[in-house]
């Protein structure tokens, strides 16, 4: 029996999210699917977390546990010959027996794709959230700022995650700005339900003066979701980079 | 009657080229029904040239008459909200009776768009043109000086296109790399039929040592097309600018 630690690239557009489900196509499905025609095993995969309906992946990681001998290198293009166009195995690497793809995670980076634009984009369908007014980035960097450490982050958790606690730790809000796309990415030691797409929704707040950037730390301390509100859409959102020890 | 010239950008990969034709879907046969939806007027629209199967644009620009009275900025909005998601309008203007989309054009810009993995990008698929060995990029640049100027591109012109002369002006040749990402950008007063396609399979024939770059003057020179041979794909292909006086 051998572990195997897969990096996984998707586009969520066409799936219900990563987790399987009865009676809607998920991308853990899809991928089951694949290994069990390769080695024929019925294995679950478990990943670093699960994504939304519409919500895409550079490097969501996922392992699972196989008897069947192939090296991880022919593995990926096993995987990849059996897969449809919007999911690829980037990479494969034996892992030991007690590496979790969740638990061994010590820190995940989110990537929000934003552009500006009067008119949507034929080629970012699906990929970017277009805003359609210009945006105060001055604003927008000073209120990352005061995201930056360990908090309590009660006020961006959607309802539905069953969470010990609602502590995260964010090391890196990074933005750049290239023509009309923005790129926004948030690394933390873990994210809370839809955490990232409500700090974006709070940001674009910011970027249009709705709200200001010393607010962000009375919406932190009052830890009520009522005070953020709304979620950025799926379709900007890509989970980027999921790190071990 | 009035004369409006539109800038139109559109995904290729769902339709049969630009051109209109019976029992198959183009990029004009739309533009021309979401006009008549708006107009109630069945126009032709003249572009500045047809764009193949698979092939997307940046600017791609058409005129036609009008006898409708609406601003160019609402009839921007109006379309818009009849195309399709991979066709948009991103600029309409009156222009002089005379003005023609294709015949009053000085220069055009075409980018390819390519990148370099050993595995297909979930999100390049139909967008950027894939390539799994690495190219020798200052080849490619000193291959590119030698297309540059006034040249007989018969050796780079498919059979199909009647036109006249086969001498064109390629005044610059761009190329941008980020990462793994390649763009090439090539000008010039007027292209041949496939001429960017079969430039950029020769290019990359370039890239890998099959061609050397200084044989680019005897290519030229043979002004033959069994010497260029391979066109290269569509789905990387962008009309990108059209310029007028």
């Amino acid at each position: 029996m051998r572990r195997i630690l897969l990096t996984i690239k998707y586009k969520g557009t066409a799936y219900n999210g990563w987790q399987r489900q009865n009676n809607a196509v998920s991308i853990q499905s899809i991928v089951e699917e694949a290994i069990f025609a390769i080695t024929q095993e019925r294995v679950t995969i478990q990943a670093s977390g699960r994504t939304d309906t519409g919500v895409h992946a550079i490097g969501q990681t996922a392992h699972f546990d196989t008897e069947y001998d192939i090296s991880p290198s022919r593995l990926i293009a096993a995987l990849n010959a059996k897969l449809p166009k919007d999911i690829s195995i980037n990479g494969a690497k034996e892992v030991a027996p007690d590496f979790h793809a969740r638990y061994s995670a010590i820190s995940k980076t989110y990537l929000y794709r934003l552009y500006v634009d009067r008119i949507d984009d034929v080629f970012f369908d699906n990929l970017r959230h277009r805003i359609y007014y210009s945006l105060d980035m001055d604003a927008i960097n000073s209120a990352a700022k005061h995201l930056i450490g360990k908090h309590d982050f009660a006020s961006f958790a959607a309802s539905g995650s069953s969470v010990k606690t609602t502590v995260r730790t964010i090391t890196d809000i990074t933005i750049d700005i290239n023509g009309n796309e923005i790129d926004i990415r948030i690394t933390a030691d873990g994210f809370l339900y839809n955490m990232v797409r409500i700090i974006i929704a709070m940001l674009l707040k910011v970027g249009c003066g709705k709200i200001l950037p010393d607010d962000i730390p009375k919406i932190i301390a009052v830890k009520d979701r009522r005070y953020t509100q709304s979620v950025a859409p799926a379709c900007g959102l890509y989970l980027s980079e999921v790190r071990y020890q």
